[in-house]
């Protein structure tokens, strides 16, 4: 049979740091000791609270399908978080659980997004959103944003780039890879651009609660025509459970439940008994913690990876990722990252992963490890520069 | 704002059955006793071993993103299971592990769906498949299937039904309303059809292992580009859990592998390492007992019902389910279901939950009960029908 794949996946890439991935766990089978600054996921296991809750629920059955948007009651503590970290009032009714921040996505696009339907997205960004995009037949269309805005798109930029095909605006606060926000001033002008076209705004905010500066505002407060997508794997530490929920605007709420019903049934019935115990003060009181940590972090590589010559441009406010300038020291970040790895044994993600906006230049380190091993990194990056 | 749904999404129907359910629970509320007959799910509780070994996974950290396709030791214990229940030699890199068999299904059309791509499905059959297609813009095109031919397509069908724009055939076995099934002569047939218009056989296969007379044929023995998709839902009775997985033909495992990385990052960690109990001697003798069970059921209610005035026009050789004429009944299913609740207080999924061929004439009765509140619906059936 002929080899005929749909056209659109040639225009969805792989991510070219699985490949350094392999390449990395070659290297550790042969004994090589590899610091892992490429991964965006938590070094933190998922708290006891949450683990132990979805034990709890597996010791005792409940493991059946649930209802499409997930647990009522977990809907219902959802919307209760609204309240007491944002001091906002959301009905439960808009909140949809879904199968990670990746499963609310693709409900959104599959919601939204006609075939041919342009989306403006930013470049650099997470990439899998412009793939989730693609794979619905919409298009994305990318305003490139650098330093001068924070990593951001400003209302004219999007004003310049929204043309009749144009359908929407999506955009994360804090960002990746950058770790930058957006005020709830900018939130609502870049809504109120999407209004004046009658366009849908989706706001990512799966790094909301890391943030280590301001408390990032939520793009719900701005309207309730806004789309929010949000996550339990980063804050809430739990990645592997793929759980996370999206703040869906009323209207749309029983397509999206319609969409949930016949393209995933239900989000993962342990993750949501887990999740269940999310909110509670004594596994806020650890995630607090450990943001303080990520903070410490923070606050050490950024100055530690300036001294040897790259050039964190954007102001890391929140995420775990530095992303780095590094044009002053390697003519290719793709090169660099794959020289990182074999001489320095350090792994991290090429600007390539994230877009064509002068990918070349930049470098993208997570600070999802310890203290010591990031300042074992920085010697190691350090020698490798001849400092 | 302009509500503006994508326009797929007038094609998108809701399952009418929930409506149902919605109205059982009420019902229960005021202290009627329900006996659902409408769920697709098993009542047996996941087996212990499996869930014993996700509370292990869970207690000792193990809940971070895997690879994309899966952990590769399931992916292996998956490939081994072809080999010891079909005696089938499967390359694990063809097998992915997929967020349910919903899951697998959305990657499979993300990958193969061109947009107005059509692609054959049976009327009657499982609804959620035409919506996945949909919402990867390809197009349903039914073949009304019925009793003459065991509610299968068959391979002049098939070809009556192909066109210039088909790009291929999906179908179940067992399936979905009727529990029929296909022989490995009758796949090989369908197969070949789909070769000489060089089109895709994708194959659901996630009632397997519960069939009651003969073991169901993998469809995996009739040629190596046939795709089917499989699911711990079912047979393995992890339904909350949503895990499945896919055999993929070799060419397409790399695209399946990118879209799997951008569309889901991983299928639930927790629920692979419960998943790898699966196969042990001890889980599987679990299974055995209660696929027993199911028969036991199955073998009590088709009598049963045929006596009142349902007719089992079809063969019943696998799942759980009884799509039965109720044409002498009742002149339209849709309506005989709702009074059915009411008046008789059992629970049954009306036709037109399947398709559009003759569904006023047919209701489904799923024996995903005991045996005592089968006969109990039946003492009740008996009674509203005047018998």
């Amino acid at each position: 049979m002929t080899y005929r794949p749909a056209a659109r996946l040639a225009d969805i890439s792989p991510f070219h740091v699985v490949e350094l991935l392999t390449r990395a766990r070659q290297l550790e089978s042969e004994g090589r000791d590899i610091i892992h600054m490429e991964v965006g996921e938590p070094d933190f296991p998922t708290p006891a609270p949450i683990a132990n809750a979805a034990v709890d629920a597996i010791k005792s059955g409940k493991t059946l399908y649930t209802q499409s948007l997930g647990l009522p009651e977990l809907r219902e503590a959802i919307a209760a978080f609204y309240q007491t970290r944002y001091g906002l009032t959301l009905p439960a009714s808009r909140i949809a659980v879904t199968n990670g921040a990746s499963g609310a996505l693709n409900l959104a696009f599959a919601c939204l997004a006609d075939p041919g339907s342009k989306w403006l997205l930013t470049d650099p960004g997470y990439p899998c959103n412009r793939h989730i995009l693609r794979a619905f037949e919409g298009r994305p269309r990318h305003i490139p944003v650098g330093p001068e805005s924070n990593f951001q798109p400003t209302p004219t930029q999007v004003r310049q780039h929204w043309t009749a095909q144009t359908r929407g605006l999506l955009l994360a606060s804090p960002a990746n890879p950058t770790g930058t926000l957006l005020t709830l001033p900018e939130i609502s002008a870049l809504a109120e651009v999407c209004r004046q076209n009658d366009g849908h705004f989706i706001v990512d905010e799966i790094y909301h609660g890391l943030t280590y500066e301001i408390d990032a505002p939520s793009a719900c407060t701005a309207g309730d025509d806004i789309w929010v997508i949000q996550s339990f794997s980063k804050y809430f530490q739990m990645t592997g459970w793929r759980l996370g929920w999206m703040v869906i605007p009323e209207a749309y709420v029983r397509d999206i439940e319609k969409l949930a019903q016949n393209l995933t049934l239900c989000p993962s019935t342990p993750a949501q008994y887990g999740a269940l115990a999310a909110f509670e003060p004594e596994t806020l009181s650890i995630l607090e913690a450990r943001r303080a940590e990520f903070r410490r972090r923070r606050d050490y590589l950024a100055p530690a990876l300036e001294a040897i010559g790259f050039r964190v441009t954007a102001r890391p406010e929140g995420a775990f990722y530095l992303y780095c300038d590094c044009s002053a020291l390697a003519a290719d970040s793709f090169v660099l990252a794959r020289d990182l790895l074999e001489k320095a044994g350090v792994a991290a993600t090429p600007g390539l992963d994230f877009g064509s906006h002068k990918p070349e230049k930049h470098i993208r380190f997570a600070y999802t490890t310890s203290v010591d091993r990031l300042a074992e990194a920085v010697r190691r990056l350090s020698a490798y520069f001849g400092g």
